[in-house]
């Protein structure tokens, strides 16, 4: 009785790990939201798949729980990271109610890392890792978290920036930064990593403030010493004068 | 003229990206820190290797640099991630000066996503990742980034908590967001992940301020929603009360 919780990275196969393919090739099934799936059908398409909604995290944990209660090996894939905004915690917590039902985290490139990836190297340093999704979280936390981070210079790594139902996230939070950091901080967009039309778009915080974000971009808000070098957004390692190089 | 910036994640082969192991083989030369050489060693032992001492980051850079510029194909390797508190941001910076010197990260597992997965998932939802390292940055700057995690309840994901020469770090972090948080609040370490040893530890706040790290161990401190269950740390994926499960 296992339950796999594994990461499958940005999308392209090959920035999954070997342990990763290794559960999934180890898995009776393999449950995921259908994106997910659809990006690992080709290569796992011996193995029996179930494909859940979006939101349908509750179903889907449900699910993967009862298969494996009937002594089934089971995947719940998930895209970056199951442990950044993922599965792991819904899977830990339903699993934990049934004795003898092992659980095991398998940890995947998170957009944090694999958007930073495209950017060149915009992270580095300390970050926050901010989510602008108001579904379960209240804005009023959202904004304090944002007026924390940009308060004490940390990066910023936005997930969920922006929606449908919440096209203006992405402006309300650059102006909270704005507060605190130069307009003419740097900033990036990382877009579509892992699919068709990977780009990586280096601009200013004044500019981002004006830039619609979608479900396919994460964004990096540099600290007072990130600097834009040849379009690649670059942080330096701290704050001693001999990091000469930036 | 190109030089791959390699993340091979937290140690294990098999938690390294196809993606990574391309751009190992794909390569003239592989330069890097010696413990991480060493991980990779035998998978590539036909590939000529340079080992550089710690700290010589500078200089790994140059030499990487240096053998690019001759028309070889360079792999700077990382343990974990380039682009946390790696080498993506010097090598970036350098190669910067000279005009056709391509620099490609290929990003990997980072220990705030290797550490969760070992304890179940401690992340999941908003997280500041703060080095406790005051070699490049004050530490009253870290003081300041700790409170400001702490008391916007994210989760604080810390990046080496201590050495020989500053052994009172973790306790005086764990002082600070004690003000802020309960002394019984979740926190984790994950130890010798992707190595032998390897072990998750769930304890309270108030344990962890009088606990020893060392540079192979990632700290965990959870958000005042993070509960033990069974010996994983959980943090739910928000404030919502339907978020039962937890």
């Amino acid at each position: 009785m296992k339950i796999y919780v594994v990461g499958i990275g940005p999308g392209r196969y090959d920035e999954m790990t070997g342990r990763a393919e290794k559960a999934l090739l180890e898995s009776d099934v393999i449950i995921g939201y259908k994106v997910y799936i659809q990006l690992i059908r080709d290569r796992f398409s011996h193995k029996e798949m179930i494909e859940s909604p979006m939101r349908g995290e509750e179903a889907r944990c449900d699910m993967a729980v009862e298969e494996a209660l009937k002594g089934r090996t089971v995947s719940v894939v998930c895209g970056g990271d199951p442990g950044v905004y993922g599965m792991a915690g819904l899977v830990c917590g339903k699993a934990g109610k049934y004795e003898g039902l092992q659980v095991e985290v398998v940890p995947g490139i998170t957009a944090a890392c694999s958007g930073a990836a495209v950017l060149g190297a915009p992270l580095i340093h300390d970050f926050a890792v901010i989510s602008l999704s108001d579904l379960l979280t209240p804005w009023e936390t959202i904004e304090k978290r944002l007026k924390a981070a940009a308060e004490t210079d940390m990066v910023i790594c936005l997930y969920n920036p922006a929606s449908r139902r919440r096209r203006d996230h992405l402006k309300r939070a650059c102006e909270i930064v704005m507060k605190y950091r130069s307009p003419g901080a740097v900033c990036g967009l990382a877009v579509n990593v892992g699919r068709d039309g990977e780009e990586g778009r280096v601009m200013t915080l004044g500019q981002l403030a004006e830039t619609e974000a979608d479900m396919f971009t994460t964004v990096f808000i540099g600290n007072s010493r990130t600097r834009n070098i040849g379009e690649k957004m670059v942080t330096p390692r701290g704050y001693s004068d001999e990091d000469i190089v930036i």
